[in-house]
């Protein structure tokens, strides 16, 4: 279609995500139903669900919604300003937004890590280099960084940042349960955007909620970029809450470590080396790794592994009692 | 911020919505609580929300909810071929990113109407006129038709659709219950795209759900334009169950009908005269619209008028009898 010349490709390869089981079913047919997908970092205990009220569901997001949905993020995350939040139906609607509002630019992602940020930046035509660490990043204009990294779990302290590219994107989306220290949300400097995600630590990654903490103006196009009543009301209502709930989040930090505690022990006996993670995750590497994929993949468990990595795994936390004990039963080689 | 030089304009004069009760409550503080809010064109009597699977708010959104969704959308808007229809979370996201598919263009929106297109397609730098009729669009090179209008409910027949521009818009928000014919989804003439929304309808505007209609290539750029997961789970499945239920949309349509002609009664009785509408909200003119936009809110209700159209006002329905007698005391004159 010659006259609209904007198009995708639509030949390019599809980035691979965790959490789609489709590929893996058919590649293990006869593995038990139903599968246990351990191929995302998404907390498997939820926040729980409150009831809704009817007008949730019924009418338009209203501004009152969103601005008490931006002051209890403003609060979880230490923002003073709430102008500087932006509330969005999941962080990749950020991540897809924010290249299209920077001029053409030499962008520079610290990776390989989650492949949308180089995906989403070459897409608006920038001029796209993956670099090893931030000492790569030379002058760059944009820099990227996931931070802690996915899927290494590297923590880069917020003194070692990088001084003044055009724009510094921070994706902090595994950061909810490092200290607080750790997080550029609550003291940002100049040019630059930091993205918090909800669905993972809360356990609600269907519920598509994410936030921005970015400098006003670049806020304000974000905003615009997403326009009206992008969140949905369901979204507004359980964030809401759940971003106020410091009870929920104690315990669930608290149950969060000591399962990655019990994951790491378990691979550890199955011969795996852990080389990094965060509290949703763990990365481990393994001699026949591809083995071991196979043998997960034969028990209806799905982890993510990496091209680019042959060796290495992602392993998202069982939830429960019967979850740890299928995958140990699973890693048996005995 | 120099450096980021497509930034939106912050002082740019927002656009004014129904549904957003904020306003007209620091206009009436002394009004009966609760509003009662005829501003927008939503199904008072939303399709009743079902239970939802845990995994609908925890999981992120699988390839085989989407596609389930996609299919009984294809069903309901008699669409062939699944692949020409985009998901999205609500029409108006799509209406924010059709205008960065397409290289700067004549645009022609046929109004005053639903505002929204022609600020997202001049915020693109396209070059818009607002045009009263199909007759005056000229060469436009993209040509934007609502069809039924908002808030007129003219109906252009497919039939006079103009032969070719680049691109033609038909955004259909208030087509589902006309008959089939009217629609153009299940006919699509290349360069077209067909917007169908969910939340209307079906009386669940909170819940974020939308549908374009395109040529494949289109429909692919729109897919990579919303990125990953871009519908949520409750809408994904929540969606699929609506429009496979054709028992609940004939007897919503036949309420919608009823409700509408009471409506219009009730505005007679007023001294209103009706000069359009759809099966979900009445334009009526009154020759003293202001006195009765006054009496209206300092009763708690809260209607459409429009600064270009002076003498006329937008009522969605109201919902139940109670309601409606609230807006016919609220009315009475005598």
């Amino acid at each position: 279609m010659s006259a609209l010349p904007n198009m995708g490709d639509p030949n390019g390869t599809p980035v691979v995500h965790g959490g789609d089981l489709s590929a893996v079913r058919q590649r293990f047919p006869d593995a038990p139903s139903p599968w246990l997908d351990l191929s995302t970092g998404i907390n498997p205990m939820p926040y729980p669900v409150p009831d809704l009220p009817p007008e949730t569901w019924s009418r338009l997001p209203t501004r009152e919604q969103n601005d008490a949905l931006i002051a209890a993020a403003a609060r979880r995350y230490g923002v003073r300003d709430p102008a500087t939040i932006v509330a969005a139906p999941g962080t990749q609607a950020l991540i897809q937004a924010i290249p299209r509002l920077v001029p053409r630019s030499r962008v520079a992602v610290v990776g390989p890590t989650y492949e949308e940020h180089q995906v989403c930046w070459r897409r608006q035509g920038h001029d796209v280099a993956v670099v090893s660490s931030l000492d790569e990043a030379g002058d760059a204009e944009v820099v990227v960084l996931v931070n802690p990294d996915n899927p290494t779990g590297r923590l880069v302290p917020v003194e070692a940042l990088p001084p003044r590219p055009r724009l510094l994107v921070v994706d902090e989306a595994f950061i909810d349960l490092s200290p607080s220290e750790a997080s550029l949300a609550g003291r940002l400097p100049p040019r630059t955007v930091v993205l918090r995600s909800f669905g993972k630590t809360y356990g609600l990654a269907g519920l598509r909620l994410g936030f921005a903490v970015a400098n006003p103006d670049l806020a304000f196009s974000l905003r615009d970029e997403l326009g009206p009543w992008a969140v949905s009301g369901p979204a507004l209502e359980i964030g809401r809450t759940a971003l106020a709930d410091n009870a929920w989040l104690d315990a669930a930090s608290r149950r969060l470590q000591a399962d990655r505690h019990q994951l790491d022990e378990i691979l550890k006996d199955a011969g795996f080396t852990i080389v990094g993670g965060t509290s949703l995750f763990c990365l481990a590497e393994h001699p026949e790794a591809s083995s071991m994929i196979d043998r997960l993949g034969r028990g209806g468990l799905h982890v993510r592994h990496f091209p680019h990595w042959p060796s290495r795994m992602r392993f998202g936390l069982p939830g429960d009692a019967t979850a740890f004990a299928r995958l140990r039963t699973a890693l048996d080689t005995r």
